[in-house]
């Protein structure tokens, strides 16, 4: 059962943007064991769209087109799938009175460009007959969908309408699940040694492994023919590479660090505060980004002036200026400051060069400290990463997170090293 | 000068992987004036390798394929294209020199697996002498390189290598520049109806219009004779576009609106601090992102509980009883709580219901309130915004930097409503 993807946008072309898009639809449809053999992008350029439908037309089963369906005048693949197909352009006018009232109720102006929304090809069905933006064509045996472009629309309908009914069109019987562990800590080669030979003699069993930065992910994926027949070898195959693994894999499927820390967080009843600097309120944003943090997050600073650290996290003036604000001193002196401050469980602090200027022989761009305090106990360790000034904060925050995730899985690491 | 992009890899139709390298090279392209008007994504399979570049050769002028190069079994590309292309795949005996030479030095094995990069088809030039893994072919006047598909490759040989040499062969004398101008408060199709019309009557531009969520941004594209040429229609176009969206335009080019208000605080000689509830610290991550904000931005506070509301901010006990965590009057003395208690210039506050729970019939999921405060005036405001969590936290983020944009323009909007 092969499929096709074709995404329309001059800014894909001309690598303006990147193409979300047809990287979801491709893995969403692999996961449930429909094959995607193409995938193109062309630009708004009605010849080229005709000509890449026909090629998909000509060894496809199914289609799935993105893009160009926008109110504005570059948005012009309802009109190019008319004239591709021979059919009419017509306008719905049971859609223009549902976006009338949707519009309506939110207190906002019609605009007549909005028109342009209902306008499909006669015979055309809306994907999702409530909303605008997405049809589908059956081209004899084969399914045509048109999505719009902007990315969570295209991930909302895909889930809500197009997968079903592609399934429900063209569908086979078996059942594919899959699970995906993210690791964090360990280098690529490393879990491939790891994991080897992990999951073997599992029928319709397939074990992926790509880096995401700077995670990486392992994919268990098995075809089968129930649902229980595939949720038992997964428990089983999973078991194997936890045992493995064991606390290097920090989240599973759609979750991050985030929120297996919060759980870990609630669990034991404990709470936390951060103190940042050089990650500039990520490790906050992080923590809070998880529904319920409330319960453990108690609050965060973003001291980044040494004003600030001394204020409110009581760092002594002295001790910045003997040791410098980017030191062991100050990283523990704020650890600890957040933890008494704020009366939680755990303070959590880094300090550190994000760059790109601010670096000196002894503390470079990339030097940076994290300390983890608890009652009777602060960890601290330096760490010196490299790139970009994103790269350097967003791999603080995630090591940051990853000691909490060590120490709520085993209070020893506090005392270790 | 149309080209076109291949990219090859099960891993890219199956999803497991996205595409970095067409998003990275068509980008390069475009930046050089040469337009691609094709990329394709296949798998490892040669049938479907050869179609694709039967295809490419059919209608493009340059052609360049990533992926496939390596050493492993899955690793068919150069045998494919010296099928393709009926040449002999051979050994080049230097490489293989200069590869165990290269081992050599760094005390590594050599594996007779390494013999698979000095293949290459007969005819066929490696792109860089010195390493493995790239070559090109002269297909009569059109060139095709042929790259590995790990990204950081991609990107070291193409800029070293594959554009200079595409230049050299069929460079263009015609300069295209281009430029982005971001929007964020106007709706899609009221931006369509404003910039309609613009830039009309100037030779060779293109207005290009896209959503990014949630902002919109605008490209001006020209290709002219001469960089003077262009640069002189894109200023005229610009201060047209600039003219009628005015405020609306918050960022430009690879900057974002931290960067605009970033330079807006350091040219005014201001200062900010930040008090977030339902933000978690997004805010000053995103100020605090920007190289340089620490002579502007002095801190942060993530208030959390009510606990640190009052204590850090000085928010009244009797506030937040009486009125609640999430209200005006909460919003107005956090904003004005951290500019007094961190001596800024500025405070910025936002407390808010971000969702999934935690909304009541008068503050459902999305209430948030923000706060702006200055010497002598205060703005504060409810908005009411919908999706996920972390759809309405982006968006309160982001109507929160476009408040301070807004006011650095134009201190009256302290002052207005």
């Amino acid at each position: 059962m092969y499929g096709e993807i074709i995404t329309i946008g001059d800014e894909l072309i001309s690598g303006r943007v990147a193409d979300q898009n047809s990287f979801f639809l491709a893995a969403r449809l692999s996961s449930l064991g429909l094959t995607i053999k193409n995938i193109s992008s062309v630009g708004d350029d009605p010849e080229q769209i005709k000509d890449v439908l026909r090629r998909a037309l000509s060894r496809s089963r199914f289609v799935l087109v993105s893009g160009g369906l926008g109110p504005t005048d570059d948005d012009i693949t309802a009109g190019v799938a008319a004239d591709f197909f021979d059919l009419p352009l017509i306008e719905d006018k049971n859609l223009i009175e549902s976006l009338k009232k949707a519009l309506e109720e939110k207190h906002l102006p019609w605009i007549d460009t909005y028109r342009k929304f209902a306008l499909i090809p006669e015979g055309a069905c809306f994907i999702d007959p409530q909303v605008a933006c997405g049809f589908y064509i059956m081209h004899g045996q084969i399914p045509v969908f048109f999505l719009p472009g902007v990315p969570a629309e295209v991930k909302r309908l895909a889930e809500t309408r197009v997968l079903p009914l592609i399934m429900e069109i063209i569908g086979e019987k078996v059942v594919i699940k899959q699970r995906i562990l993210k690791i964090f800590g360990l280098q690529e080669a490393r879990i491939g040694e790891i994991i080897k030979g992990a999951g073997e003699g599992f029928d319709g069993l397939s074990i992926g492994f790509y880096p995401n930065f700077p995670e990486n992910h392992l994919s268990l994926t098995v075809r089968a023919e129930s649902e229980a027949d595939a949720e038992k070898i997964l428990n089983d195959v999973e078991a194997e590479v936890e045992q493995r693994l064991g606390r290097y894999i920090v989240a599973r499927g759609e979750a991050g660090i985030e929120e297996t820390v919060g759980e870990l967080l609630t669990k034991r009843g404990l709470t936390i505060a951060t103190a940042e600097s050089c990650t500039g309120g990520l490790i906050a944003r992080r923590l809070t980004s998880v529904s319920g943090s409330s319960n453990y997050f108690e609050r965060g600073i973003v001291a980044y002036s040494n004003r600030a650290k001394s204020e409110l996290l009581g760092v002594p003036e002295e001790i910045i200026e003997q040791h410098g604000a980017v030191s062991e001193q100050t990283a523990i002196r704020m650890a600890k400051g957040i933890r008494e401050k704020s009366g939680t469980d755990l303070g959590l602090a880094t300090t550190g060069i994000a760059g790109p200027t601010g670096g000196t022989p002894e503390k470079p761009v990339g030097a940076v400290y994290i300390a983890l305090a608890a009652e009777n106990a602060c960890r601290v360790k330096r760490y010196n990463f490299s790139g970009m000034r994103n790269d350097i904060t967003v791999l603080t925050s995630y090591v940051a997170l990853s000691w909490l995730h060590r120490y709520l899985n085993d209070d020893s690491f506090l005392y270790s090293n």
